[in-house]
């Protein structure tokens, strides 16, 4: 079943395709499953396709809170214990880098690797204060939600793909799927999305992991991917040109061929 | 829960989103429910999105047989009764209009109207014969497959969105989400997406009906369509330049604007 229960009664949605070795996608802030429409069904062919909703994402429960990155990464290890997978890489862009940061951490087994894309730790360092975007959103949320997809996406894709920008903001516009008050709880979570600080800690990180980010990420800058790819070690850094804060989606095909050589080296 | 149990033990996959007038997506002949990416997640905010994957399809299960258009419909009639969905309207791509067509005539109650992408009946009148694909298949799947997709896009979508055609194109070789013998299966059924022919039944189908097929569509050629609106009273015919059989991911935000038109006028 494509659910898992979790304390309290909170579910854990994910789906699960394919056979061969284990790649968890893990979504970001807002966004949800078919952030990976190019991946899940492009490889499940060749790899089990794990794709996890975070609780208050999609069609996870929405408690009232419980929105810290260790919470999500324990949920996210448990869909995989519900899964019996014992090792895996993980995908994950942006919250979604911050929870396979955290699993590397918190389950160092189950990770032969990780690509990150588009991520930070310590965020409030790279980007404005949580406290303004949050007033931004209790002020309008509609348009403070279309500026912050804005700032997500490179110029040519939104020239060539608008659609794409239409579905990210139409996942934060839709308070079924991410409801507002979830927003608000993930952006004061003292160890959330926001607020999730683990730079003394990303040297234990020893996992294979290659960063990507794109030259006109507004949302988690090139200097904030930096920072990871200089603490942890052995990781790579690859800054990616008319690309934004989503490579998977903005440039499919090319993060894919990436994605398949990571996997090559390290999907053991 | 995102299943139903129908006859011997045959599950049917489906995601509920949002609120408001439903709208029920179905996808064709080898395709899933990440085919309705751009509208699922896009239009939740504002409708209920029901996208249900079709038996032998998706994360549906997959019985040796029961692969006709009227078995489907029947699958897809029974989520709306156990969403305690009673009127909706249905957007059907290919086999999914088929499954569209079949429900308006045997549960009319249910449709407020329809939106067909790039659909036919009695497919072999337009289109090489069944056993001619078939043998293909037979003689080698992956290069079948590859030509059979190639039919589907627009020139303009294959040099501009070659993810999209990668997607549809591994979604028919990924073994475990649809097997090889459901594609023999379908294409063999004496009702199924080959053979089904309800060209005497057109003339029953009374709820509105918006026929929409692309210009360089080789799968359901445009005189399929035009049959289909020839036949059912009152249907109107769009015929779109640069587009293929896949209007809905080859050019999303026209059609999500089309769709909204309908359902507006519509969706009561």
């Amino acid at each position: 079943m494509p659910y898992i229960e979790r304390e309290k009664g909170v579910r854990i949605h994910y789906n699960h395709y394919g056979h061969g070795f284990p790649l968890v996608f893990l979504h970001g802030f807002s966004a949800n499953a078919w952030l990976w429409v190019y991946q899940a069904p492009v490889l499940a062919h060749k790899y089990q396709c794990i794709v996890i909703e975070a609780r208050g994402h999609g069609l996870s429960s929405k408690p009232l809170k419980g929105y810290s990155i260790q919470d999500m990464a324990a949920d996210d290890a448990a869909v995989l214990a519900a899964l019996g997978i014992d090792r895996a890489i993980l995908v994950g862009n942006s919250m979604g880098g911050m929870r396979a940061m955290q699993i590397s951490l918190d389950y160092p087994h189950l990770v032969a690797g990780n690509v990150i894309i588009s991520s930070a730790t310590n965020l409030t360092q790279f980007t404005s204060a949580a406290s303004e975007l949050i007033t931004s959103l209790q002020n309008g949320y509609e348009a403070a939600a279309e500026d912050m997809v804005a700032r997500c996406f490179s110029a040519k894709t939104k020239r060539e793909k608008p659609e794409v920008c239409q579905m990210i903001k139409n996942n934060f516009l839709n308070d079924d799927g991410f409801p507002r008050r979830v927003a608000m709880a993930c952006l004061e979570d003292p160890n959330g999305v926001w607020n999730w600080n683990i730079s003394d800690r990303l040297k234990e990180i020893t996992q294979p992991t290659l960063i990507l980010v794109g030259e006109e990420d507004q949302a988690t800058p090139v200097a904030a991917n930096r920072f990871l790819a200089e603490q942890i070690p052995g990781a790579e850094l690859r800054v990616l040109k008319d690309v934004g804060h989503c490579y998977e989606i903005e440039q499919p095909l090319e993060f894919n061929q990436v994605l398949e050589e990571f996997v090559a080296q390290h999907g053991h």
